[in-house]
């Protein structure tokens, strides 16, 4: 990143965000620049109208609080406006299919988020919608959670570490999040390590993932129930292990399997041997279930930088795929040329 | 529609939009007038903000994509902001009176818009508001709709044909979107024919509009189950046979009655004899009942033009209703002599 | 209020407006001031960016009507936006604790305003919020009721009439609103009353808050079913008797302990002795239950004035929380010497 105002690659025309695979490094690296040269921007005082007048259709199959507030949010402090189009108000698939739905969609509004139930739907919406389609969650991944994240390892990184020594540990259960996560910082050349009960490793498939980044930039992806991995971590994450969908399994079945071994605790954290790891949580968070509240609450948390980072994220990555990341760069390099 | 940036009759104050059989010819026209005029300025890249700071409360009785998503962001492309009143979120008639709710929004917004179990609920809306109400469609009928779809029409006429010489044939139920089409391409002096079974031919009370409309514009309308009518179609409409409503007739009734005579297929289109019909969909679509899909796909289809002409129109409209339809005229004149 | 354009204090920086029993009546006077000088310059036809790009978080566990429609509508008219977090969108202490989405928003939005089932509710989102939170209703008292109340009842006191010689009698249930009148009131020196069923008077700790303020600023508060002290009255104000909540004492057993003694009635008026009395109602009203359609409609009816202030109150509430109080007041006060 040695020029914050220019990109590495042309900002693409229609060109959807629905997996993190999709993109090389650089370009992952490109959606960090845009974001944290806008949020730097406006934290210092400034405005923008880089999507002034511009519409996001935001589907949501599942309620959802970061995800929605913080790409409603955001548009609005780029000049634009975002549609609520909350569970039951547009029923995917049910009065009309997926397809129909983001034709229309795409006739009327200029980007689209969605979150979905499964997977399928998403790719669905992308492939007839004819404007940028977001994935703001699915059964199988969280794009929007990694790019968050990832710029707040960034920010977070011991100085002048290099990615490649830095080590996450994810604690728990191989949902979305952690799927994501692995996804993120084997990109970036990280170390991965999920650490939790076999039955909940991450399968072969997404392990093939991050093997194929270690192959391209260096850094490892290890699963283990071994708590000896946990030493010299740089950043500690987990999840809730059940209680966000209605039909799962029972929350004793969840506790038996993961508690109490896999509750991040300050006797956790102390086991990594490093007075400096960091704590994150995608939240929202069952307290002293996966966390105690003296980890949540403590000195190690980024948790609430995390989750305002989810801003960050989503400013960037509207500007990215509304086509006006580099145009926002150069309005914001030229301001501050102009003092 | 000589000189588009003129319109021929004055912007109304708190005039509402409930019925187009209010409106002659000439004012409908006034309204396709700015409708187009601001599509086309917008489509050339030019902003504008002549609803600045107003808001519009959109009041939905039924769950709505379409109508929701144009209305909301047509204020938004005009410098105002619509707030959903989702079902359930305000209660007509429930825990206050509907004329009540509308003293309460006049005070507080500039515009209504309301989608409605009864006709009569619109009716008393508009009573008792103070700004001026919109139809966002009822049980009765769908004027919003109507225009978006004269837009359609008009914009797809065959070169240089008159109104009086093109058919637009509805096929299948009589439902409000079939009223609808029949009031306004009948005030255009259009010839409407409605082809379905006789049990679901519009009753005379409807016939009798269109055949008043006839008088003054010239034109005809026809309701019929006989085929030899497609013949010479410029435009096949149709719409769902069920399925939109909680309480209705089940699906296989329905199927009986209209499956497969009344199904618009490409042997229904062949029947008009005419290569160059046009199909027309006011949407959600069930596919392969009241129309297939290699009719709704290919290339006879302007379904999603005419989705697209629903934000033509609701711009075109709160504008109008909202006084400033001249004024936004004016402003685009200007802004094109000055270049 | 002697310069309409200098407030006596200064704004605050990140204070709660949960109870106004927390600010003294030289505060509630500077938001009353700047609630009427924006409304002032908004009807003469200027606008205000005073919240330009800033976010309110709404957060309602209890569906609303005038308390969304203001807030969201006050935000667009200052420059800025409003989430509507609908109940069920948000859970608040379910999937998450409340503070934990204080803490949330805080890093996202600007403002939070949140309607809640139980007053601790709001009490524990301020404090982890660390942006201002304005309750927007609570089992316990409704502030921003109140400053809309007494923005209208100043505006139609009797001429010269000194605060302390106003009568103002609440009719009916002791609700939050009848609590909440009674603070507003006896916090600008006026004289309140309760005329209801002894079961249903204000309790001995609402009353204490009173006397406490009728120590400070003169008036005087009562609770009664002596209908001689409507005598003189300047005011009546009523409520529903039920019919806001789902689980609740039946219709039946209210009307027998309410009906017909404590109805506001064209009679009731006439038992005032002032042929200029006003009728307040926080609305939605149960009509011909607690008020009589002659008197909701008649000529001494404010209510939908009163309806109208709310949107008042929440834009000055919106900016002194906001701390742009004192910087819009300048800026209005600049553009009126210029002219």
């Amino acid at each position: 990143m040695d020029n914050p105002y220019v990109l590495t690659h042309k900002t693409p025309t229609k060109k959807d965000f629905l997996d993190t695979t999709e993109f090389d490094q650089s370009e992952i690296l490109d959606m960090v620049k845009i974001s944290t040269a806008v949020r730097d921007y406006l934290k210092s005082g400034h405005t923008l109208n880089s999507l002034y007048h511009k519409n996001l259709a935001m589907i949501f199959e599942q309620k959802s609080t970061r995800t929605r507030v913080s790409f409603e949010v955001g548009m609005e402090q780029l000049g634009g406006h975002a549609l609520n189009l909350a569970p039951g108000a547009i029923q995917l698939g049910a009065h009309e299919t997926i397809g129909d739905t983001a034709e229309v969609l795409s006739r009327m509004c200029d980007l689209i988020m969605a979150r979905v139930d499964r997977h399928e739907s998403v790719l669905e919406l992308a492939d007839r919608s004819t404007v940028p389609v977001i994935n703001g969650m699915s059964d199988y991944n969280h794009p929007t959670q990694e790019l968050g994240d990832i710029i707040t390892i960034l920010d977070h990184l011991p100085a002048d570490k290099p990615c490649n020594k830095v080590k996450v540990v994810f604690v728990g259960d191989c949902t979305q999040v952690c799927v994501s996560l692995m996804m993120i910082t084997t990109k970036m050349g990280m170390n991965f390590i999920q650490y939790g009960p076999p039955a909940k490793w991450l399968g072969d498939d997404f392990l093939k993932i991050g093997r194929a980044n270690n192959q391209l930039y260096g850094g490892s992806v290890h699963v283990t129930d071994n708590p000896a991995y946990l030493e010299g971590a740089d950043f500690i994450y987990t999840d809730v292990w059940y209680g966000l969908y209605d039909k799962e399994t029972p929350k004793d079945v969840y506790m038996r399997e993961f508690y109490p071994k896999y509750q991040v605790s300050d006797e956790m954290l102390a086991m990594t041997g490093n007075p400096n790891v960091k704590f994150m949580h995608c939240l929202p968070a069952n307290r002293n279930e996966e966390v105690t509240d003296s980890v949540l609450d403590g000195p190690h948390s980024i948790a609430w930088d995390e989750a305002e980072k989810r801003l960050t994220a989503q400013r960037g990555l509207l500007l990215y795929f509304g086509g006006v990341a580099a145009a926002t760069l150069d309005e914001i390099k030229k301001q501050k040329e102009e003092k």
